[in-house]
C-alpha cells in the first residue's frame, strides 16, 4: 500500500506557523497567569465559533479589517468568515442572549483569530489573543479595574518596570469643538494624526494638523487643515507632563474650561481616584495626554501598556471604552471597555528580558531501563514518581541502549534520570542522576578523566524507599 | 451615526454554538485536570495552525475525512483547509523538525477542529479534541501507558466506575488469515462488520460477515462473503470473555496458532503486563476481543473508555495504534499510538452523573456599595479580597441600588456579597452576607416575615480587620 502514497512537502501556509513544546510551554505558563487574574477580578470566560455569518463579522471591525475578513462558503452556501476579533463574538453573543448574559458582565476570552493581510516579521494570519471586556457600565472606575489588572499581570510575569498610559481622547475633541471644529470625521482625523507623534515626532504631526507634509518617500499626506492656533491649543494639551495622576490632572484643568472638557477631565478624575485606591502607584499608570490609540471604535478612555526596559515591542497591552458595542445586533447600545493582550509581543519581551525559561519539555524525570531488566519495573517505579506528582517519561524507543536513553534526556532537557539496572533490582536500590549538574560539571571541565568522573559524582545510587524524596530534593 | 447602522440578527452559523460561562467554567476543569495527567505522564504540547494546505489534509484521514474537510482558499490563490483532526499536524510537524522533535515524542494538544458535516444532536461543525500520541516507539507498553492515562483522568473527574477496553484486532487478522482470507481489504472489511456488533447485534454481523443482509429501512447491506465455518471461528474469538485480562489472554491462546496469532496475543500479554505494573485493577482495564474501532487506519492495539453507568453517552475516549502515522509526508514510517478525548461527550455524561458543578461564574464576592458611599471604598475593599485569592466583583452597573446589586448576584450565583455602606464606614466595620444560606432559609420558609428575616439572619457585620477570615469562612 506504501507505493500508491503521494508524497506531501510538510511545510505551513504563508503567515502561519507551529508552535513548538518550547513555545507553547512557555505560552501556557503565561497565559495561565494571566487567566487568574481576569479570573480574580471577577471575569468571566465565553467562547464564541471561530467562524461566523459574513454580515456578523462585516463592518464591525471598519473597512481595515473588513479586508483582513478571511472568507469561506458553509456546506450549505451560507457566506461566512474566520473571527478577525473575539469583540465582534462578545457583541454578538450580548445581544442573543440577553437573559443570560445580564450586564454588568465581564467575559474574557483566549483564542485564536485570523487576519487576510500580508504576513510579515512578528505578523502572522493566525494569532492568539487574550480579550477582557465589561460591558454594561458607563462608569470609568471600570477602566481603572482594567487598567490594575494590566498592572497586576505584568507585575506578576516578574516585570518591575511597566507603565500603562491612560488618557481621555473626549477632551481633544472637547478642546477641537471649544475651537469651532465639531465634525467627527475631523476630530477623528485629529486623534489618528496624534497617534503617530512617537513615530513621526511633534513638528511633523502639526504640519499634518495643519496644510499637511511630504513623507520620506515625497508623497504627499494631506493635512487636517487647522488653524495655528487651534494646533497650538491642542499640543498644548497633548504635551501636559506631570510627576503624578493628580498634577497632570491639574495641569490639564488650566487649558480647558467648557462643559464638555470639564466632563472628560471628571472622567478621568475617577480613573485616578479609582487607581489610587487600588494601590497603583504613579510610576506603573501615568496620564499621558497624548495617548489617542488611532482606532475610531474608542469613544473616551484609552490605556496601553508599555516595558521601558524593551521599548522595541511596543505595547504589550491595549484596549479602551466604546460605547457602541451592540448597536450592530439590537436596538440600543450597551457600554464597554476592554483590553487586548499582544500575547505573542508580550512573551518575546519577557524572553528578552529573561523573564521566560526556554523549556523544551515539562518532564521531570525520565526512566531510563538498563540491560535485560523488564520495562514493567521501570513502569511500576514510573508510577511512584507520577503518583507524587512528578512528570515521569518512561524511554521506551527504538534504541534501549544506555546512550540513546540519556541522550534522549539531554536533548529535551529533562533534568533527573532514574536509572533502573539489574543490580539496582537485585540490591533494592535506584541510582539517581543529576543530568543539570553533570552537565555543568562537564561544562566547567577541560580534562578528559575528570570529564568523566563529573559524569559520575552527579550520580547517587539510594534505597527504593527513598526515590521519591531524592527525586524531589533533586528537583527542588 | 447610528441611523446608518445596519441590524444584523445575532445567530450562529448551522453546526456551530457558543460556549457560555457555565459550559466553559465546566469545560475548563476538566481540560485543566486531564492536561494535568497528559504532563505528568511525559506529554508536551504542540499546536499546529487551524488552516493548512489542502494537500496536507487531503487523504491522510480517509475518502470519509476528505469530504468533510472545509475548504478556503488564500489572500495568495492556494487553496487550503480548516484541519478535521490535530493528528495530521502532528504528522507533518514530526517530518517538518526531525532534529527538534525526536522520537520518542509525546505531544498532547487541545485545539478545535471542524468538519462540513451535517449537524446534528451533539454533532457541531466546530469541536474540541484533546488528544495525545505518542511517536516513535514500536513498543505497545506505550499503548499501556495511554491506557493508565485514561484511567486515571476518569478517575481523577470522580468517576469510581470506568472501563477502558482494550483488544489488538491484528488478532482478527490473523485468523482471517489463517483461514486464507488474506486480503486487507476483506480484512478491513471484517473489521468493520465487528465494529458493528454493540448497535446491530451477533446474528446480524453474522450475516454481514457471510451474504449480506437486508437492513429495517430494506436496503440491501452487501456481506462479506465468508464460508460459515470461518464465520464461527471469527465468532468463537470476538465472543471471548472471563474475569481478568490474564484469563481472556489465555483462552484466546486456546483458539489460535500461527506465528502471526501469537505475534499479536505477545502484544497484548505485554499490555496487559505493563497495565498489571502500573497498578491498573482488571475492572477498569478488560480485553474486549470484538472491540475494533471501525477505521482503517489503526493496525493492531486499539483502546475505547466507556461510563457504565452512563452507557448512553457511547465511548468518552478511544484511539490505538497506527504505524504509518509520517509516511505521506517523508520517506519513512514512525510508529504512533494515540488516544482522544471527546470532552463534549464527557462532560455531558458528567454532567448526567453529577459530576460536574453548574456554575454560571468564577466570582465569589460580590461587593455591593451602599448610598452615597463612594466607590473607591468598594475598590480598596475588593483589593484586599484579591490580594488574598478571592475573585471578587465590584458591582458597577447603571442602576447602583441594593436590589439591582444582590439581583445581580442572584442571577449570577455569586455565593458572597460584602456590602459597604455610609454606617459601616463610619463604624470600621463591613457587613458580610452570605446569599446561598440565605437563599437556602427562603426556599425553606413559606410565612413572609420569617422569609424577610431569614435573609437578615445570614449576615454578619464584622470589623474591616476580619475581612478576608470571615470571607474565607463563609466560602470554606
Amino acid at each position: 500500500m506504501s507505493e500508491d502514497i503521494q508524497r506531501v512537502e510538510p511545510r505551513v501556509l504563508k503567515g502561519f506557523r507551529d508552535l513548538l513544546p518550547s513555545d507553547l510551554i512557555a505560552r501556557n505558563g503565561v497565559v495561565r497567569v494571566i487567566q487568574g487574574i481576569f479570573e480574580k477580578y471577577g471575569f468571566v470566560p465565553l467562547e464564541t465559533p471561530a467562524v461566523e455569518h459574513i454580515e456578523t463579522l462585516f463592518g464591525s471591525g471598519g473597512d481595515e479589517a473588513n479586508k483582513e475578513i478571511w472568507r469561506l462558503e458553509t456546506p450549505d452556501g451560507e457566506a461566512a468568515g474566520l473571527r478577525f476579533d473575539q469583540t465582534v463574538g462578545l457583541a454578538r453573543a450580548l445581544a442573543q442572549y440577553p437573559d443570560q448574559l445580564k450586564a454588568p458582565f465581564r467575559r474574557y476570552a483566549m483564542g485564536n483569530v485570523w487576519r487576510a493581510d500580508k504576513p510579515g516579521p512578528g505578523r502572522y494570519r493566525q494569532f492568539m489573543q487574550l480579550d477582557i471586556d465589561a460591558a454594561g457600565s458607563a462608569n470609568v472606575a471600570v477602566d481603572a479595574e482594567i487598567i490594575a489588572i494590566m498592572c497586576e499581570a505584568l507585575s506578576a510575569l516578574g516585570l518591575r518596570e511597566y507603565v500603562v498610559y491612560v488618557n481621555n481622547r473626549e477632551l481633544i475633541d472637547a478642546v477641537l469643538e471649544d475651537c469651532g471644529i465639531a465634525e467627527p470625521s475631523r476630530q477623528k482625523h485629529v486623534l489618528r494624526v496624534i497617534d503617530k507623534l512617537a513615530k513621526v515626532g511633534l513638528d511633523n504631526i502639526r504640519r499634518e494638523m495643519g496644510p499637511g507634509r511630504i513623507d520620506d518617500s515625497g508623497d504627499p499626506i494631506p493635512g487636517v487643515g487647522l488653524a495655528p492656533e487651534v494646533i497650538d491649543r491642542i499640543l498644548n494639551l497633548i504635551s501636559v507632563t506631570g510627576a503624578t495622576r493628580a498634577e497632570i490632572i491639574e495641569q490639564l484643568a488650566q487649558l480647558v474650561s467648557t462643559e464638555h472638557a470639564q466632563a472628560a477631565l471628571a472622567d478621568l478624575r475617577t480613573v485616578a481616584a479609582a487607581l489610587d485606591a487600588m494601590g497603583i502607584h504613579d510610576d506603573h499608570a501615568r496620564i499621558q495626554p497624548s495617548l489617542t490609540r488611532g482606532l475610531d471604535y474608542y469613544t473616551s478612555i484609552v490605556y496601553e501598556a508599555m516595558l521601558p526596559q524593551a521599548p522595541q515591542f511596543g505595547s504589550v497591552m491595549g484596549g479602551g471604552r466604546y460605547n457602541r458595542l451592540v448597536e450592530r445586533f439590537m436596538d440600543r447600545s450597551i457600554p464597554g471597555t476592554g483590553v487586548g493582550v499582544g500575547i505573542d509581543r508580550l512573551l518575546a519581551a519577557l524572553a528578552h528580558l529573561g523573564l521566560v525559561e526556554e523549556r523544551k519539555t515539562v518532564v521531570q524525570v525520565l526512566v531510563v531501563t538498563m540491560g535485560k531488566t523488564p520495562l514493567t519495573e521501570s513502569l511500576r517505579l514510573a508510577s511512584e514518581l507520577r503518583e507524587a506528582g512528578i512528570s515521569t517519561e518512561v524511554y521506551i524507543g527504538a534504541k534501549m541502549n544506555l546512550k540513546s536513553q540519556l541522550s534522549h534526556a539531554d536533548h529535551y532537557g529533562i533534568p533527573v534520570a532514574v536509572i533502573v539496572g539489574e543490580d539496582e533490582i537485585a540490591n533494592g536500590v535506584v541510582s539517581i542522576k543529576d543530568l543539570m549538574a553533570g552537565k555543568q560539571a562537564r561544562l566547567e571541565i577541560a580534562d578528559h578523566d575528570a570529564y568523566r568522573k563529573a559524569g559520575t559524582a552527579s550520580q547517587v545510587t539510594v534505597p527504593r524507599a527513598s526515590l521519591v524524596a531524592e527525586v524531589r530534593r533533586l528537583l527542588a
